[in-house]
């Protein structure tokens, strides 16, 4: 068991052991600033390098990301059964992916939708800042 | 089936659907604003009339929206074997609950939070707007 945090009681997660937890994920949430507030959008999404890619259609969160590239991406896993659970949360910069070579490695992927519709748009969301916590007993 | 939203393909939920979706819930998730970029945390909760109310131990999330209420809080159901699911969107505005009988009816709901640590803030969400989309196969 690693560092646990005074104020919350939680277990505090080193940078590796939540790249490992986010690897293994395959739903996250986009966090994004629209018209000054904040907006959470689930989306599929692939790890890349130290970063996390994702298509989009456009919509509220492609244009809040334009406007307002500083977002967040949290991932968690929960058991509602045992009520417990680990969260991660990703800070750093979006951009819509123009460069022809990244667009391919994207889209070389393994990365499955669960929604329909076309997603014309790439996101890559670069790590500034990975933090993570876990419910211990 | 209810209305299919075009763009995304994805079923649009009627804002009673979205409030008994959110009812059956008990984890939700709060993007705030902290320092001029959104992050999100897990947090348990229970429905208060057209609000939102969970605990806190204060950290990043009550600083953040003490100084930025306007907030937002996502709840949402996947199945990933079905590789289906919703979400469901509240915009709207936190306050620290300081009213004593507010705080006392909150405090006889059955939250049931899942982490441990001190909790000693109520917040409450006003929803302002509440949407949801669904998956549909």
């Amino acid at each position: 068991m690693g560092v646990i945090e005074g104020r919350t009681g939680l277990e505090l997660l080193s940078p590796a052991a939540c790249w490992a937890l986010v690897s293994g994920s395959e739903l996250g949430r986009i966090g994004v600033l629209v018209d000054g507030a904040p907006e959470i959008y689930p989306v599929n999404f692939v790890v890349d390098g130290e970063a996390i890619a994702f298509r989009t259609a456009g919509g509220g969160k492609l244009r809040g990301l334009e406007r307002s590239p500083s977002v967040c991406f949290e991932v968690d896993g929960v058991d509602p059964g045992e009520r417990t659970g680990w969260s991660v949360l990703i800070k750093g910069t979006a951009e819509v992916v123009q460069d022809a070579a990244k667009a391919r490695r994207l889209a070389a992927t393994d990365l499955r939708y669960w929604a329909p519709g076309q997603k014309a748009s790439w996101i890559r969301i670069e790590a500034d800042e990975i933090t993570g916590r876990r419910i211990t007993r």
